[in-house]
C-alpha cells in the first residue's frame, strides 16, 4: 500500500486533492486507487476495439480536462474551482475479467432510479465487457442481510420504463465495517452506490474503510435527490420529471379554487431544507398565488403575514392557490407543537405536516373573521416520485451512469459523477457532503418568483438587511471559492 | 447620429463588437443603441422600486459580467470566447411610457411558442411598466399586410397552456423596407422577433436597416428551432417538449413491430440538417435499433447497408425500430428522384419525404427477396409540434423572454438571447446566423447512440479518415474561437 | 290551472304517471306542463328546419318509446318498469323567443360538468334558438345572492377543455321559497340543475312548488355523482373519467409498495356509500390486493381480518396495495372516534378520514408485533375530480345534455336525463332520489373482484346468511319493480 | 355422435337454434357440444368451492337468461331477438384437468388485446383450475407453421400494462383443415379466438369442422374491431381507447390549423367500411368542422361540395379541421385512379389513401382559385392502434373474457362473447357475420354530429329521398328480427 501523500489525518483525508494553477485556477481534484496501492497495472481501454467507437476522433477524454464551477467571469477574474472532467481514458486500470460490480440504490424514490440502474448495468457489459454485475436489495442494509441479484443487460431491459428501484430501497442500515467486510467477502471490487446525501455520506465513510485497508475497491456514487438540495450539480436528476408531475397537482388545485366561492387550493410539494421543486413548479405553471419555502420564512398573523395575503387576492379573485414546500415554515410548528429533534432511519428529522397545519390554521382565521372559505389540501407527493424520469431525466440518466462507469474503470475512486455547467464532472465527495443546495432568496430566480406570484417577501427591514448581509447569491457562492467553506450544520441527512 | 465607431464596411458591420482581454480572453460583444446614436438619456431601472426585488441583493448584473462559450479546459488553456451575461441594468435607455414594443413569430409551430409570448408581455408589463405591446399577426407579413393585436397580461394569462401560437405564423414574406418603413409608421421602438435562423437573418438585416436610418428601435430575436440546429446556444425551447413527445410515436413502433412477424417500425422526426430530436429521442427510448440522421450518411446495398442490417435484425429478434430525420439521406433521394433546387417561401429546400422512401425500399428488398415483411410507418411531426411547452421548457420560455426584455431596456438591439453554458446572454446575430448546429458524429454522443443501438456506422474506412479529418468535435468546435469563421454554405434557410 | 289529475295528497304528487301496460309492463312517466296547466299552445319543433337533419328518417322521439329498467329476462318473464324514452318531440311546448333557461351546478366537482354547461347551451342555441340562457352561479345560494353571467355559444365554446365548473359551485344553500321567487322574478321558465342527490332533492321540491304556483317553468335535473350512487341509470357521468385517473395513484403506490421492503401503498379513492369507483379502479389496475367498501364491512383483528392478511400479504410477495373507499369502515371509526351525527351544509354526515386511521391501525399493529413496515399513504381525491372528461364522458355528457333540453322543450318538468340500458330517457326525481346505488355485495361484480384480490371476505358465515338474506342482487334489484319500493334511510344527501 | 337435430344442410347449420316465444320473442340460440356430441359428462362448476364465491346469491345464471337486442319498446310491441345470457353455468362439460386450451390473436393491432389473453388466462387458472393454456403465435398461421408459448398467470401478469398482443399476430393464413388437424393433434379442446370479422368467419368454418368431426372442443370467439364495424354488440374493445387517443391528433390538427392563415389541419382516422370513430372522436373533441366517412358520400366540386364548405370556413374562420376515416370517399378515389379488387391477405380491398388524396385535391383547387391554404396532414393510425386499453376497456376486457371462458366450460361452442344493451351475451357467430355495424346516416346520431360540425350534407334530394327509402335508423335495425337477414355482399374482410 502506497503511503497517503497528501494528507494524514484520517477525517479530512479526502479533501486534499487540491490543485492550484495560474490566475487562480483551482482543481477540486477526485481519489484515485493509484493514491494508496502501488504498482496496478493498466489496460487499454476496451472501447478502442468497439465498433461504434470507430469514427470517434478523440473519443478519450483528455486528462487534463477540467471543468469550471463559476461560469459568470470578468475579463480579469480568478479561474476559480474547477472539477476533473469525465469520461473514457485511454488506459483502465481493471481488466473486464477482473472486475465484480454491484449496485445499491438508498433512500426515498426518484423517477429515473431505474434508468440509473440500467444504463451502469448496460455501459459496464457494452462498453467494459463485464459480466459480473450484483443489485443490493433493499439499500445499504442489504450488503450485509439479504440475497442480491445478478443484473444483466436483459433483465435490465426494460425497467426505465418504470418508476420506482428494482433493486428495493431503504433509509439508514449503514454499517461501515458491515459493509466493507461483505464487499470483500463477495469480492466486489466496484461500487456503485445511488443515494442523496446521507447515503453519499456513508460511501464517503466507506471509501475511507475501503482506503484504510488497502482494497482494490471503487466506490463511486450518483447522487439522487428529487428536491435538488445537492450543491455544485447542475441539477439532479428526477428534478425535471418531478416539476412536470407537480403540474397536475397545481392545476388540480386551480381548478377546485375557481369552481368555488372564495376556494383556496394548497399543494404541498417536496422540499425538506430547500424549495427548487417548489419554486419551479410554481414558475412553471403560473397560477400559483403564493409559494413558501424553507428558506424563506413567513408569518401568518398581521401586516405582510400570510393571513392578510390569502384575505386580499380571495377578496380581489374569489380564488387561490398556495404552494407550500414540506420543509416551509417548520420554524412555526415547531415552536407551536413544542417539537423535540426526532429522527427516521435516515437521521432525517421528523417534519409535522406543514400542509395540514396551514390549511387549518387558514381555516381556523376564516372561522374567527366568520368568511365564507372553501379549502383544498392535495398532497401529491408519492404520486410524483414513482412515475418514470421523462425523456430529458432518462437521457441525463444515461450519461450520469455511463459517466460514473468510465471513472471507476480508470480507476478514479471517492468521487460522484455530477453535471456541472452542462459537462460531466467527477466531484470529490466532501464537495457534496458538506453543504446543502438551496434557494438563494436574495438572488434573482426568487425575486421572479415573487414578482410573478405577486406574494409578499415576507421580511421586515431588518430580516432584509440581516439577509442581504449573510447569504451569498448562488453565483456568487459558487464562484471561484472552494466548495468545503461552509458546513452542514445539520447533523441529519436528507432523503425524501 | 453617432458615426460607426468600430466597423465601416456594410457587410460585416454586426461583427465588429469584439473585444479582447489576457489569457486569449475574447468577448463577442452586441450593439448598443448607443453606438450610433448621441446623447441618449437614460432612466434608473424601475425594477428597483419593484417590492419583489427588494430583498435581492446584487439584483443588477454587473454590466463586466460575461459567460464563456468554453467550459472543458486545461489548466493553462487559452480563455477564449465569451458573451455578453443577460439581465437587468441599473439603467435604462427607455422611459417606460415611452416604449412601443411589438413581437412577431416566425416560421414553424414549435411547443413554447405562445409562453415565449406571455413572458415578454409580462415582463415589459409587470417588471418595467409598459402597457403598449403589439402582437404582429401571421409572420413578417404581419407587418404589412395584416392587422394587429393589442397584447396584455390578461389576454395572454392562459395561452401558455395551448400548443402553437397565437399570433399566428407564416414562412417569408420579408420585405426588410416596408417591415422598417411600418415599424417608424407605427412608432414602435422594441421589436420581439421569434423565429427560426431564416428569421433570424431577416432580423439581422431589419437591425442593419433600423441602424442606417439612425432609428432608437431595439431589434431582438429569439431563437426558435425545434431541431436545435442553432449554434452557441446550450439548447432550443421546445427541443426537451419534442423529444419527450417523440417517445410516444417511437412506444407505438415498437409495439407494432413486435407484434407482427418481421415487424418494423419507422418513425420519422423532425431535423432537416441535423440529427438532435433523432438522437435524443433514441437515446431516451432505447427501443430503437437504427437512427439515421443527415449528419451520419448511410447507403442501403450490401455489406455494412441498411438492408443488410434490417435483415440481420429481423433474424436474430423478429423485429426492430428505425428512427429517421427528416433530413436523414436526402443525397440519396437526390440522386434517385433528380432532385433539383426548389425551396419554400422561407427559402428552405423542398425535401422529398425520405420516411415514405427508405420504407418502400425495404420493403422492395424484402420482396425480391421473397421474406415476409410488416412494416409501419408513423409520421408524428405536426403530433409534437402542436403540444404546449413542458415544465422544463416553460421555465426556460421565462427567463429568455425576460432576458430579451432586459435587453432591449437595457439599450442593447441586434442580439439574440440565449443560453450558453446554463447562462443567460446576448450573443450577436452573427454568431447564430452563419453557422448551423449539427450532431457531430465524431463526437461521443454519437458513438453514444450508435453503441446503445448497435447499428453499423456506414462509414467505410476512407470516410471515416475524411470524417476525422474534417470534422471537429463540438467541443472543440465550440472551444475558443470565434464564433464567425464557418460559414454556411446552404443558401437555404432553416424553419421546420 | 288543471286539476291535478292522478293524485291529490301533497307529498307523492311525483309518483303517481305510472302506467300499467300488458304482460306485467309498467310505465314511470314523468309529469308534463300539461298536467296542471290549460290550454297551453304548442309549436312544430324548429329541428324540422335545421338542415342537419334534413336526411334524418323519423328524428322525432316516437311517443310511445319507452326502455326497459331490466333487460335480462326470461321467455315467459313480465316486462316491468319501463322509462320514457329521451329526445325531440314533434311538438314542442315553447316557443324559440319565449325560452329564457338558466344553468346552475351544485354540489362537489366531477370530470364533466363544463361539458354538460357547453352542451345544454349549445342545445338550445343551435337546435332550438334559444338566445337567452343565464348561467346561475356558486350553486344554488346564486339564485338569490349573486350575479349570473350571460350563457353562449362563444363563452362556452372551449370550456369542455378545462375540469371543474365555470359556474362555480356550492353545498346547501338551498332556500325553495327565495328560489322560485328568483325563477318567477327573473321570468325564466326553463330550469336546468346539475348536481348529486341532495340537489335532486332539492330540484324535486323546487318542481312542486312551481307546479303549486302554477308557473309554465319546466324544471330538468342532470345527475352529478362522481361516485356513481345514483340508482336507476347505467352510470353517471365523469364515472369513468374518475377510474381512469385513479390508475395513476394505484400505480403510484404499487411503485411504491414494491420499491420498500415490506412495502404497503394505500389509496384513497371518492366513494362516501359506494364503492363503485373502488371496485372498477381496482378491476382495471390489477395491481390492487385489497379492496375495502362500504357497503362491505371489515374488521381488523383476528383470524380473517384485515391486519392478519397484510401480515400473509408482506410475507409472501414482501409489498401489497389497499384501496379504501372514503365511507370503507366508518362503522369502526365511529365506534372508535365516538362520532356523531354532524353534517355538512349538503347535509353529508361528516365523514372521518377512514385512509389515515387505517394506516395508522396497519402501522400500530406492526409496530405491537415488531414487524418492519413502509406505508405510504395517497389521496388523490381532487387531483381525480378536477380533471376534464374524457372521450366518452364527453360523448355521453353531449347527449346527456340535448336529451334534457328535448324534454324540457317538448312540455316536461321534474324529470331528469339519464341513460338507462344505453338509452337516453327521462326518469322521474322520485325515482332517483329515494334509493341510492350501491355495490351489491352478493352479486358477480363484486365476487369477480374479491377472486381477482384473493382478499379475504371478512364475513362469518351468519353475516353471509344475512346478506344473501337481505341483498337483492343489483340486477334483480332492477328487475321489473316499481323503483320507489326502498326508501333511503339516511336523512343526509350525498354529494362529494 | 349425435344426429344433428336441427339441420341438416351444411351451410347454414350455425343458424338453426331459433327458439320462438309469446309476443313475439325470439331467441338466437348458440350451439352447445350437446348438440353433436351424446352422453358428455358433466360436473359441478368449481366455482362452488372458491372463496371469493361464497357469499354470492345466485351466482350462476339461471339457463334460462336473455337479453333482448332491442331495448326501445312500446307498450305493445313484440318483444323481438334476443341473446343467451353470458355468465357461470351450475354444471361444466369440462373438467379443470381435462382441459387443454389455446388462445390466438389474428388481425390488426387493438388497444386490448393483451387484456383479454390476459383475463382469459387468469379465469382458466384462478376460476376453473385450468393449468394448460398455449398461446399461438402470429395469428392463425401459427397454428401449423410455429411454435407456441404456455401461458401462465405470472406470464401475462403485467402485459395489460402494454399495447399490441404478446402472442403476435397476422391476417389471413387460414387453412381449415391444417388448423383443425392441429388441434387434435395437440390434443386442445377449447379454441379462444380474437379477431375481427374476417377471422371470426374463420371461427365459424372452424367450428363447422370440428363439429363435422365430431370433437369435443370448444370454439369460442371474441370480437376485436377497433372500428367498431361488429353488429349486435353494444361496441368493441379498444374503442374507447380509440377515440380517446384520437383526440391528441385532433386537437394537434386544430393547433396547427389556428397558428396559419388559411390554416387546415387533415387527420385521418380508422374505418375502413364505417365511421364510429371519426364520428364519436368529432363528437368528442368539438374542433372538428367536416368529419368525413364512408356511410355518408360526399362530393368536391360545386355547390354543397367540400371545396365550397372549405372555402366558405376559411372565409369565415380563418382555419378549420377535417376529419376523415379510412373508407371516407372511396369510390371517388377508385373512379380517379381506376383502382381493381386488389385483397390483402385478410382479404381487405386495398384501399387507397384517401387523406393523402383529399389533402392534394384541397391543396390544387386553391392553388386554382390562387388562394393561399396551409395544410397539415396527420395520420396517427398506429399511434393509436399500440396504446394499452384505458380504464374503461380493460374492465370491459375482464368481463367479455371471463364470459368467453364460463361458455366453453359450460360447453357451448360457436359463439362468440359480446355486450349487448349493457349485459354479457353469448351470440352465435351467423349473427355478427353476416352484417357490418355502420352509422346510419339517416339516424340522429348522425344529425347531432353534422349539427354540431355545421358541415353540409353533401347530399341531393334524391339521395335523400333514396337514402330513407333504403336505410332503416339502427335502432330499427335492431328491433325485433333475426340478426341474418342482411348480407354482406363484400367479399372482403375487415380488419384494420
Amino acid at each position: 500500500m502506497k503511503g497517503n501523500k497528501e494528507n494524514s489525518n484520517g477525517s479530512n483525508t479526502q479533501m486534499m486533492k487540491v490543485e492550484n494553477g495560474d490566475d487562480g485556477y483551482v482543481l477540486e481534484d477526485v481519489p484515485h486507487l493509484n493514491d494508496y496501492l502501488d504498482g496496478l497495472p493498466t489496460y487499454p481501454n476496451p472501447l478502442r476495439s468497439n465498433p461504434a467507437y470507430s469514427v470517434v476522433k478523440q473519443y478519450f477524454v483528455n486528462d487534463d480536462d477540467t471543468v469550471p464551477q463559476k461560469v459568470v467571469v470578468h475579463k480579469d477574474s480568478p479561474r476559480g474551482t474547477h472539477f476533473r472532467r469525465a469520461g473514457p481514458r485511454q488506459k483502465v486500470y481493471f481488466s473486464s475479467d477482473e472486475v465484480h460490480a454491484c449496485i445499491v440504490t438508498c433512500g426515498g424514490l426518484c423517477p429515473g432510479l431505474n434508468t440509473v440502474i440500467r444504463e451502469l448495468v448496460c455501459a459496464l457489459y457494452h462498453m467494459y465487457g463485464v459480466t459480473r454485475v450484483l443489485g443490493i436489495e433493499g439499500g445499504y442494509r442489504g450488503f450485509y442481510s439479504r440475497n442480491t441479484i445478478s443484473l444483466t443487460p436483459k433483465i435490465v431491459n426494460d425497467i426505465h420504463k418504470r418508476g420506482g428501484t428494482i433493486l428495493g430501497t431503504s433509509r439508514g442500515g449503514h454499517d461501515t465495517m458491515k459493509i466493507v467486510d461483505s464487499i470483500q467477502d463477495r469480492g466486489i471490487n466496484q461500487v456503485y452506490i445511488i443515494g442523496g446525501d446521507g447515503t453519499q455520506k456513508g460511501a464517503a465513510v466507506i471509501f475511507e474503510e475501503v482506503r484504510r485497508r488497502g482494497l482494490k475497491v471503487a466506490i463511486a456514487g450518483i447522487p439522487k435527490t428529487i428536491d435538488n438540495d445537492i450543491p455544485v450539480i447542475d441539477r439532479s436528476f428526477g428534478f425535471d420529471t418531478a416539476v412536470e408531475e407537480a403540474q397536475r397537482a397545481i392545476n388540480a388545485a386551480h381548478v377546485e379554487a375557481e369552481s368555488a366561492e372564495n376556494g383556496v387550493g394548497v399543494v404541498k410539494l417536496m422540499g425538506r431544507y430547500c424549495g427548487f421543486i417548489a419554486m419551479y413548479a410554481t414558475l412553471a405553471s403560473r397560477d400559483v398565488d403564493v409559494c413558501l419555502i424553507p428558506e424563506s420564512p413567513f408569518y401568518l398573523e398581521g401586516e405582510g403575514g400570510l393571513f392578510e395575503y390569502v384575505e386580499k387576492r380571495l377578496k380581489e379573485d374569489g380564488h387561490m392557490v398556495i404552494v407550500i414546500a414540506e420543509g416551509a415554515g417548520q420554524d412555526l410548528l415547531d415552536k407551536e407543537l413544542g417539537l423535540g429533534k426526532e429522527q427516521d432511519a435516515s437521521g432525517n428529522k421528523l417534519l409535522a405536516d406543514n400542509g395540514l397545519w396551514v390549511t387549518q390554521k387558514i381555516k381556523d382565521y376564516f372561522a374567527r373573521k366568520k368568511l365564507s372559505l372553501t379549502l383544498k389540501y392535495i398532497d401529491p407527493t408519492y404520486m410524483i416520485r414513482a412515475i418514470p424520469s421523462n425523456a430529458s431525466d432518462s437521457v441525463y440518466c444515461t450519461l450520469l451512469a455511463q459517466s460514473c462507469v468510465h471513472g471507476a474503470m480508470a480507476g478514479y475512486t471517492g468521487y460522484t459523477s455530477g453535471l456541472v455547467n452542462g459537462r460531466q464532472t467527477y466531484i470529490p465527495f466532501n464537495c457534496i457532503n458538506e453543504k446543502r443546495n438551496h434557494v438563494v432568496i436574495t438572488d434573482r430566480m426568487w425575486a421572479r418568483l415573487v414578482s410573478s406570484t405577486n406574494q409578499p417577501s415576507f421580511l421586515g427591514s431588518v430580516v432584509i438587511a440581516k439577509a442581504k448581509e449573510e447569504e451569498q447569491p448562488q453565483t456568487q457562492l459558487l464562484d471561484g471559492e472552494n466548495c468545503n467553506d461552509e458546513k452542514i450544520n445539520e447533523i441529519g441527512t436528507h432523503e425524501n
